[in-house]
């Protein structure tokens, strides 16, 4: 059994940081759980395109008010406690904070660890892990 | 991509009620995602001897406090928010509520929809879908 701590995760190299979010990666590929879990805040007025190409990805939203919007079909969703996501088309996308946003993430496949996203608003199959 | 919102989810076959917790199964096999997605509130007061042997599962504390206690070492952890313990051996356990407890809850393989523990405290690994 693991046993974590957000409040301790986040002080430790599990925390990744980037100029409009900070993501605490709790479960990680090496945990062997076949999906990772992280708790991702994104700042209020963050506006995000995102394309996960390699992952598909789900978002519950724990707090906070915001959008997500659909680049396949332009359909814009609002983004409150109790909303959740699923990218399951590896969908491109666009997140828009309006205030600061308190998600909780898996990814199939499960992130290594340290992955920020590349020009494309994608993760690299491969990162360092933690 | 799929959005669904739990305030309406719980309103629908999606919410599996059981004396000691409701589920809300957010995300199900048929979505594709490769993992299922629940919130599952645990009533205070319940004390819930599980054994997971078909799945893999992750539980992230929302609210709430309670305690976990691994059978195989007899270790209690306090859950509170933030706090997430992933079942990676399957491992025997009892969850505890002091108070209400609101878990996000994440299996692998994904629930069909309406599983609720047989009497050896397990998910069978095939139910009705919702």
């Amino acid at each position: 059994m693991i046993v974590r701590d957000l409040n301790k995760a986040k002080e430790s190299r599990r925390r990744v940081d980037t100029p409009n979010w900070n993501s605490v990666r709790l479960l990680l590929r090496d945990d062997g759980m076949g999906f990772s879990f992280h708790i991702t805040t994104i700042y209020a007025g963050a506006d995000l395109p995102m394309h996960y190409k390699n992952h598909l990805e789900s978002v519950y939203c724990v707090s906070g008010e915001g959008s997500i919007e659909d680049l396949a079909t332009g359909e814009v969703h609002a983004i409150r406690p109790g909303v959740i996501y699923a990218l399951d088309k590896n969908d491109r996308h666009v997140l828009r904070a309006k205030t600061a946003l308190v998600m909780a993430c898996v990814f199939n496949p499960p992130l290594n660890g340290l992955e920020v996203h590349d020009e494309t608003g994608a993760y690299p199959l491969e990162a360092e892990a933690v």
